[in-house]
């Protein structure tokens, strides 16, 4: 991050202002050097049967048999896309991927109010079994399937690692989970609109929606990052979710801290010169393969 | 990290055996490309009485108010020096610190269980003391000094920046502290003989002797690492730290894990190819100055 950059997302502040979020996508949108040429972009392959049941696949064209890495967008249950007409993100995930040999996968899942609970990890159920069934045609290898999501994204994924009642026959069908900025444990979070519009407005149903226990006793690996400039519920959710892991288990767990980073930033970031968080994406995927 | 180092760290544990100690070594000194040939080095600088008060300088020469980063070797307290003659270990701090622009600084520092509580956070002051003096001579900035301690000596940084009653007049003297694998609160440390032998067997002086609450409240930044393989004892220590802190503030405190190392290795791989601390130690020094 150049001192520039690093000046104007801490006066941006940690709270999701539409300034804020607006100021954060113009910094990196300008800093976004493109797609590659050589990118191949296949878009909107139907993973289920509603409308926003959609994913893009990027790959080179000579890619055979490699690590598959699935963007979820965050947007608090309720909004995002994998793609938008005036930003290049995501675009710029699914091209990172690309880049570095896998096939980045981007997708759209529905949202609340009118999908609620469980309807993420069911969607991130669904997007498993279309790519164990699609992808080796775009070059991915079914059994490298890495599920990266970001705030409401991130939930969905650690929702879907931890409750193992969506993993098909064969488990989660997953290698690995990266969780950018995630609500640990709904029930202890702070309660706010979005959660109440998509995990309802009963409070005694948040414990069973909980990730936190699932997550460490999962067998999949997974990796999180928290950002210097978050969102203060998700700071207080990941420093809770730190103590709970090493008093259960006695390790602290693979939470990356990003210096410099606000809620937004690192996803956002990625593509642009020095990106912090692609060095950690990349060192995650590898080292499931040692 | 490369894939092969990556398993060799794996298999040699967690726990401070001779083995893995030799083991971590062997790797990074096999790894290591040297010191860099217009490297300036002054040895043997005197910063006190004891014959081990003594800080070895690299930089280049035509270096100018530059950042200085000093090295604070580990050891339990009881052993470790800025220098070996079988390995280039520290050397390899220094002339990381030259080659980036910076002035290096490897100390020793007085050893228990000849020197308890308080000698740690003396010799610091010590060495704040004789860098303010000396070393714009060597083309470092007074103003710019940063303390890196690894283990204990991360406890005697921390220590340090924790109990105002080690600072001048003017304040700690520094800006900025690194803390790899630190011991944040003694008094709940697992008992071993190291901590008896410096911090004495009256466990009931042990709260007095911990930095977790001065750090908290420090106005001087700080960050600090935890391995992936660290100490267990290190591991739960960074854990119920995180967990303080956050109740405390707020806010999650800016502790780094390193994916893949061990309780040496972060240190050991400065200056070898892709050193996953150097960007991190670069990071947090242009950080400051932003």
């Amino acid at each position: 991050m150049t001192p520039d950059i690093r000046k104007q997302i801490r006066a941006l502040g940690c709270n999701l202002t539409p300034d804020m979020m607006k100021g954060t996508q113009r910094i990196f949108a300008a800093s976004y050097g493109g797609c590659a040429a050589d990118t191949v972009i296949s878009r909107d392959h139907q993973y289920g049967s509603d409308e926003r049941h959609r994913l893009d696949i990027f790959h080179k064209a000579d890619t055979r048999d490699a690590p598959v890495l699935v963007y979820v967008h965050g947007g608090g249950f309720v909004m995002g896309d994998k793609r938008s007409d005036d930003w290049p993100f995501y675009d710029n995930v699914g091209d990172f991927a690309a880049r570095h040999g896998m096939v980045g996968v981007t997708v759209t899942y529905r949202l609340a109010p009118a999908h609620r609970w469980p309807s993420g990890p069911e969607d991130m159920a669904s997007i498993v079994t279309w790519l164990h069934e699609n992808i080796a045609e775009f070059g991915g290898d079914p059994a490298r399937i890495f599920l990266m999501g970001q705030s409401a994204g991130a939930v969905h994924v650690a929702s879907y690692l931890a409750h193992s009642c969506f993993h098909g026959t064969g488990g989660a069908g997953i290698a690995g989970a990266l969780l950018l900025s995630c609500i640990y444990d709904i029930a202890n979070a702070d309660a706010n609109a979005f959660h109440q519009a998509y995990f309802g407005e009963d409070e005694a149903a948040y414990p069973a929606c909980s990730s936190a226990q699932g997550l460490i006793e999962s067998s999949v690996p997974w990796m999180a990052s928290l950002a210097e400039f978050d969102v203060p519920d998700f700071q207080k959710q990941a420093g809770h979710f730190v103590s709970r892991h090493v008093e259960q288990t006695g390790r602290y767990p693979p939470i990356h801290y990003l210096s410099g980073h606000n809620h937004l930033s690192p996803a956002l970031e990625i593509g642009s010169p020095g990106a912090t968080l692609e060095p950690v994406i990349l060192d995650f995927i590898a080292s499931q393969t040692v």
